[in-house]
């Protein structure tokens, strides 16, 4: 009968869906009635604290969120009332960083009023989601179904993130905030803005006006300061850092729109695969100083507009190929008998993370430039990984911090066909990553030391936009976002210590998609209305 | 030089992006001014005319559409401006059907008063269009390019489709009606409504309303009487008529709901892979006279409410262990010796087919009903094939019609990973369709005599919503149901001779794409903007 023990499982939890799962998650046997208005009080003089409150007084107020597999029941008798919630913060203190205690303390009577703890604004913050979730509607009436309720709570992974790729396709600021509501939906905490590619420059430069100016997409398709000073006070609101990813010296066609004379390679024509990993080719021309001098003043302006402690460097995909042809090059070369192309790769790195740290900033890199350059990165720098899922057990043994977007598992864009358009193949990371997918990846896998497990830091999701933009933004991102941030927040492992299975969450993920869904997100459904409705029905015998 | 030479050509296209493109095109190098206000005219008494003028008014008088390539191109200088568009109708007769005559001849002039010439109001509809399409904006002006212009225009295949499963997960009306739209832009023909299936019976029934009352997914998730009727009507409208699929006698679990007593193996679990392709389970009970009673009822009721003459019965994923474990059939061999699981289908089938022709229809089957089974439908039955592109040419040699569905090439819900929600493998029609596959398959192939390649009547694609719904329709159609569109309107090759590639139309299905999402459609990127931009620059050497 271990299907009939399942399903009652299951069915226990429907009341309590709260996604990602918490760390202790205690419940009772009643049902509390949640008034309407606003009940939502926290003494605090914190800017972000209280625009919160009133963001999820709003949400609560307009919650309709029925579980799918409670469509037929009517409202529950209660026992109680809750009459206010009350948010006690250690500090008001609104630093936001890696580092910050996301940590909160959540309780709720049966009759009465609520509490969050958190020593931070931002575990206050996480604690107000999950109230929000707690919350559900029968017949239009709200109430918290299993009261009373304890949760205690805190992140797996300090960093949480969601890279969207804005130069391939242009995304509309307002996109980046539903977005971002998004990602606090599921306590995420880094938009990872990997801003330009080779595509386009959207964002205004005012030491380099003419790269926005040239290669820009259009007057419609920027964004200015204010628009980027607008979408970090957006996403600090909800406790997610923007870190700004300028990729160099690859993947930098770009550039060459204006300053054509410190590229290489610029868009090779028809053998751009020599060059580069996609058209346009074009790559900063590691022989000359004026390009390492236009990197370092990138990266000076920029640590200032992006506020984030992390500026991300980039350096994926550096193809040799484009330098060894080049002419400037190769006359370099040809006078300096030591150099090489890999001395002067390295060179350029040392002098753009040396401008990452005269802006009092930490690097971070893709794993390339750890394990396929020569140049040896400050210690401190984050390495994110993506080409093999064992680069994260090699990053940590080498004793840098780790953040894993194995393309295997995080890449959200793969899986939709090639898109150079003679070719009618399959994507480079075929095949699609479903949300199991997503979910079974396990970003500690085969790294055992705890010292080396503190160094896995972070777990990403990746959207590169090459055949998505505005339209097909929510589609591609939820819910297999969220798949990866339960991950993330709440680690592999349930109380017992089992790793909690697809099977088991899929009934929370619905709730979750369909909460989503209610709250303005495009996020697909998981399977027919049916399976939602009835739990343990759509599993493979 | 080829590349030169493609990109020439590419170029040269841009300016008149019809999508799919006509059979006899020719153009001159003028550019003609477009005023606004209403300037199309038919002297018809035809509603359906009169109203399709209306809404192409509408449509161009808002049109902003300028071709991506034509991204720094100024508004060109005008030698002439249009005065009018008159429609020339044979015949104001508003039937609509498989042999409808969709042919039009398009006429504009440097200056002056363009003309569509048809045999019949859906022609004309076709012809506007076109003419539509033809209508470019550079810095807010509306102009069209290359005048004059000379269409002859026709379509390859009569019946040009696209399916969707209402039943999985529910869509809107306004759903239904935006698919119609995007259809009418594609010149799409037929909306396969596959509207029933084993999760939900989303449509009113007045000979079985417990079907709709116990089974829809809700009160907000039915379509009434006067939706299908509005449904018909808007479809008709833009010259697409509506089939309808009540699948029997698997898929039908949902009928079992008001029904038990006619059903077999009904939500078989947790085996339920024994008796049916997906949960949950559930067939007419074949061994009693009242289920096939029940179907005829159902035959009858439904080609009163559904007015074209095709009605589509399914018959697909028929599960025999459904029935050879049920114990009513199992009496009913016991005492038949002569009889079979086989005989009792055929029986069933037979009984089903002459209900459609009482209804005065004519019958479609999936490709199982005349390949996996004793049965032998009408020799007017079309049968969709879906299993395996070879049946194609087995269906024609058979001397039956064909519908091409072919799973591996126009099933468009392929490709986003398994959905039992414990099985963390690939869709089982893997890999996903990409436009590119999708416009390169050929429902043609492997079928020589001209005969048989007649007896290919028609292309549709198929939206099955295991993992769609309204959230993500667009994105899941559009552009792909496109590339299909234009194979079947334009066939596989050009005037030449030579068969299409994707190379040469990719340009024209940007421009679709984005005219697409100016009317309203979520039809996603093919590619970075950049590529639109620069026709040639993203293939592979």
């Amino acid at each position: 009968m271990k299907i009939a023990v399942a399903l009652a499982g299951l069915a226990a939890m429907a009341a309590a869906a709260v996604w990602p799962v918490p760390a202790v998650f205690t419940t009772g046997n009643d049902t509390t009635a949640v008034p309407s208005g606003p009940m939502l009080a926290g003494n605090t003089t914190s800017a972000i604290l209280n625009d919160a409150l009133e963001r999820y007084r709003a949400i609560i107020n307009k919650e309709t969120f029925t579980p799918p597999a409670d469509y037929k029941m009517q409202l529950p008798a209660t026992a109680g009332k809750l009459s206010a919630l009350e948010v006690r913060l250690g500090c008001d203190d609104e630093t936001l960083s890696l580092g910050t205690d996301e940590s909160y303390t959540l309780d709720i009577p049966v009759s009465g009023k609520a509490s969050i703890t958190a020593a931070t604004v931002y575990g206050a913050l996480r604690g107000l989601e999950t109230f929000s979730q707690l919350i559900v509607a029968y017949s239009g009436s709200r109430v918290i179904r299993n009261t009373p309720v304890h949760i205690e709570d805190r992140p797996a992974l300090a960093h949480r993130g969601l890279l969207l790729d804005t130069s391939r396709n242009y995304y509309p600021v307002a996109d980046l905030k539903r977005t971002l509501d998004a990602m606090s939906y599921n306590k995420l905490n880094v938009f990872h803005w990997h801003i330009v590619d080779a595509q386009s420059w959207p964002v205004e430069s005012r030491a380099y006006p003419g790269l926005q100016k040239n290669s820009s997409y259009g007057a419609d398709m920027r964004y200015s300061y204010g628009d980027v000073q607008d979408v970090i006070s957006y996403a600090r609101a909800r406790g997610i850092r923007v870190i700004p990813e300028f990729d160099m010296p690859g993947h930098m066609f770009v550039v060459g729109e204006t300053y054509p004379e410190i590229m290489s390679c610029l868009n090779k024509q028809p053998n751009w695969d020599k060059y580069a990993a996609e058209p346009p080719s074009g790559q900063l021309n590691i022989a000359k100083p004026a390009a390492a001098d236009f990197a370092a003043g990138l990266i000076g302006e920029y640590t200032k507009l992006f506020t984030d402690e992390v500026f991300h460097l980039g350096g994926d995909e550096v193809n040799r190929n484009c330098w060894s042809e080049d002419p400037d090059v190769k006359a370099y070369l040809a006078a300096h008998s030591n150099a090489t192309v890999e001395t002067l790769l390295a060179d350029f790195y040392t002098k753009v993370h040396a401008a990452v740290g005269a802006g009092q900033r930490v690097g971070m890199s893709w794993e390339e430039t750890l394990f396929k350059s020569e140049y040896v990165p400050p210690k401190d720098t984050i390495i994110q990984t993506w080409i093999d899922e064992q680069s994260i057990p090699k990053t940590v043994a080498r004793g840098y911090r780790s953040v894993a977007s194995p393309a295997s598992a995080y890449y959200l864009d793969c899986g939709h066909g090639a898109w150079l358009a003679n070719f009618d193949g399959n994507s480079w990371c075929d095949p699609y990553k479903s949300w199991m997918h997503v979910y079974n990846f396990d970003p500690w896998a085969n790294v055992t030391s705890s010292a080396q497990r503190e160094l896995i830091i972070g777990a990403e999701v990746a959207l590169w936009s090459e055949q998505a933009d505005s339209v097909s933004l929510d589609n591609y991102l939820w819910p297999r976002a969220a798949a990866m941030a339960e991950t993330a927040w709440s680690g592999k492992k349930d109380a017992s210590g089992q790793v909690r299975t697809t099977a088991q969450v899929v009934q929370r993920l619905h709730d979750q998609r369909f909460r989503m869904v209610g709250r303005g997100i495009g996020a697909v459904p998981l399977q027919p209305l049916w399976c939602a409705r009835n739990p343990g029905g759509c599993l493979l015998p």
